[in-house]
């Protein structure tokens, strides 16, 4: 049933370390793999963008490729169960793998995930892609505008990710650009909302285009003054306005302390309880339609400190997400 | 006096860099090592288990066999004043050096340590034990069981650590079990406490024994919506219905951004204040008469980090006794 | 018009990466070096003091003469806007490089140092050195104190650095017992303080040194307990009473978790927020003249974490102090 087949590459290999142990059940007992996949729609789909390329077009250093196994093999180590309360079996979170990036462009590596994520969000599935650079983030608000409903967006990040085109076309820091401007993502506006920007870290210019297209901006140092809670729920406010939303968390609003392993690390940032507040409050709002990791960066991890903080997240978005469906 | 001398290894050399400088004491300086530390009973009795036998058979990564030596060093480093009270030239700090682990199973050297804690239990010491992995705590409160006294146990940790042994028997993720389920431990109802544990991190059905054993688990982003100092005043409540008090610090409960030298690091928990705090607290309360810190594992400690942590947790520690017994 | 040019080594090569786009201005692309910053008074100047003699001589592990460089490369890739507010292209901020340390003794950089500094705030600049070591604030202090005003100081730091002169005479951990000491620099009671020191960091009898002599302490953990904003609000508002105003940022008064790059790092300590709301409010103040951040390690740093805190550290501090100017 799922034609965008062809466009992934299946993780051959069987997930890490399966426990098959009844009583300590983790993510590699539950999350279906490979031609069983394919077979029937998922609630929870998840789907890896391998690459890197846009991150180097942006003047970046070159990791976020490998984040999307980094990322896996340590969600496949969590348990199911937040507390005493555990993943229903009912839920079926099924891994599509990767998209194929094999010798090809940043252009059509995007075609490919943008058409692969639609037929996922057309039948339906929650979608939790993990990047790769932030650059995926264009095709997967594309793939959400798509569907001809209103869109909302929330982007966790230290940068606004709002630039030109530069000399090798789009790249990691132009895509919510690319997103106000295609006609065919139809967001609102104030329904697109960058949280956690920091000082010194985005152009006025760049502020000002946001501003000026009507959307909103909360800076980390207000974030901080105002309530992390408060803040977010502000911001929910806003871009709930539209159908459907789409949240993209880039790991360098996360402080470097906690997210060392990031394309562009930060000093100051969010922590990681903020943004497992954040992954349970958004992934149990059925608006919620499509999630992503982006800029998880394996090559300067310190000891997978940031890829099990991603998996960390993952996992409760996909629990916030399969408890919400129970309801 | 102490018998359990045969089951010790001193430590033969002399403890780093003693200061000599009466204007900057420094716990080299007041900390007594080798033949003196068996001629008179110690107010606070120091004692190392240099072994990460439990956490290999738990399918863990070596390293916890060196934290001893690790926080030792700079423990003796650190001046023996919070702000401007220092401790008591009355308060007698004696080392003992580590329990022999050379050519011995991990239960002959929980034998040992059990042997050599409960005596220095019953002589009246405070006593302070620094892992090795988290199996110690099984003979630590044994040892305390052994006295004849109603335990309460609170554990600081992101674990339950409260598996069924595996294939090799005892391990450092079964030592709670273990002490629940010893009839020569009595531990009353609601004496048990786990503090900090993690979501994704325990599994439903350990986490359903400990409640069904009728105990108390706080989950860290409980503690993180209460607030550290509520919620350990609500655990303290319960756990100090009995005599005596057993303070287990798992390193691995404190956000790898501050421990990374763990041998199960998590993103989320505890910071260095949060466990300060603690410290100060329960090495107060005349009930806590045993507290240990394990699973620092300097193998992948970055900097001596997470040594230099635990040294500042028992430097708390040490400090607020001394200040309890010179009230 | 300035003579002290015979003290410094310009730098010779360009700034790195000066963006040159004026949608994204940086601080590389304003601020003047080489030739041009001696022909003018700047409003805002910097100022390098690359050397590690004085941590050696404290038996610290060596550097901080790294700093400067370091430091200077991640602000220059900063971009000069707070949110929507950029720095005003009507101030003048001016690099003079860095003091010459080739083949001087600590004493002799000192000298050139304090003659360097005291020129530039003669013309009326706000002065913001980067060390080095902490030895560099006897210097900066005294170059204050020689305008013939009352200096106050504040010290963000978990050591007090009023140890007395050891056998190689002044050190990284003497500078605020020579400023007490010097009879040229007139600090009034009171108007010395000591911000964020540490628990088992600091000798009863250097707190007590501090305390006779009329000066503020403030204890980290009393920071946690009372709230940053207050506690730093409470200590302004005694160290105000004097005319000038110093501020030193000492790196390792932050966590070692967001400054693992630092001549002695502690767990416990600031966040980067808490530094850079203190860099806002400070940088603002009229009466403050002169700041420093010293004892930034790259030797020991991780991905430069620590030289970027520190640069963002500076970027807070010449904003605010721009913003003033502007007003």
């Amino acid at each position: 049933m799922f034609t965008f087949r062809h466009y992934c590459v299946d993780l051959h290999h069987a997930p890490q370390q399966p426990k098959q142990d009844a009583t300590d059940i983790r993510f590699a007992d539950v999350i279906i793999h490979g031609n069983a996949a394919f077979t029937q729609v998922p609630h929870i789909a998840l789907l890896g963008v391998p690459q890197h390329i846009g991150v180097e077009r942006n003047g970046g250093r070159g990791g976020a490729g490998a984040a999307p196994e980094a990322i896996r093999a340590w969600l496949n180590r969590l348990t199911i169960s937040n507390g005493t309360d555990s993943i229903s079996s009912d839920i079926r979170i099924a891994d599509y793998g990767n998209i194929n990036t094999n010798g090809k462009t940043l252009e059509e590596i995007h075609e490919a995930q943008q058409e692969a994520v639609t037929q996922l969000l057309r039948e339906g599935a929650f979608v939790l892609v993990l990047g790769g650079g932030h650059d995926i983030a264009y095709p997967n608000g594309a793939a959400l505008g798509s569907l001809g409903k209103t869109v909302g967006i929330i982007n966790f990040d230290a940068h606004l990710d709002v630039r030109p085109f530069n000399e090798h076309g789009r790249h990691s820091g132009s895509p919510f650009r690319q997103l106000i401007e295609d006609p065919a993502v139809h967001i609102p506006g104030g329904c697109f909302a960058e949280f956690g920007i920091q000082s010194f870290s985005a152009a006025a210019a760049h502020m000002q285009y946001v501003l000026e297209n009507g959307h909103h901006i909360t800076m980390m140092h207000h974030i901080h003054a105002n309530g992390f809670t408060e803040s977010l729920s502000n911001t929910w406010n806003a871009i709930s306005q539209a159908e459907n939303v789409y949240c993209s968390f880039d790991i360098d609003g996360v402080s470097s302390a906690y997210a060392p392993g990031a394309s562009a690390p930060s000093a100051d940032g969010f922590t990681p309880r903020n943004m497992f507040d954040a992954a349970l409050f958004i992934g149990a709002q059925k608006q919620t339609k499509l999630v992503d990791i982006v800029e998880v960066n394996p090559f300067y991890d310190l000891d997978a400190r940031t890829s099990k903080l991603a998996a960390t997240i993952a996992a409760h978005c996909i629990w916030a997400r399969a408890q919400a469906l129970c309801m």
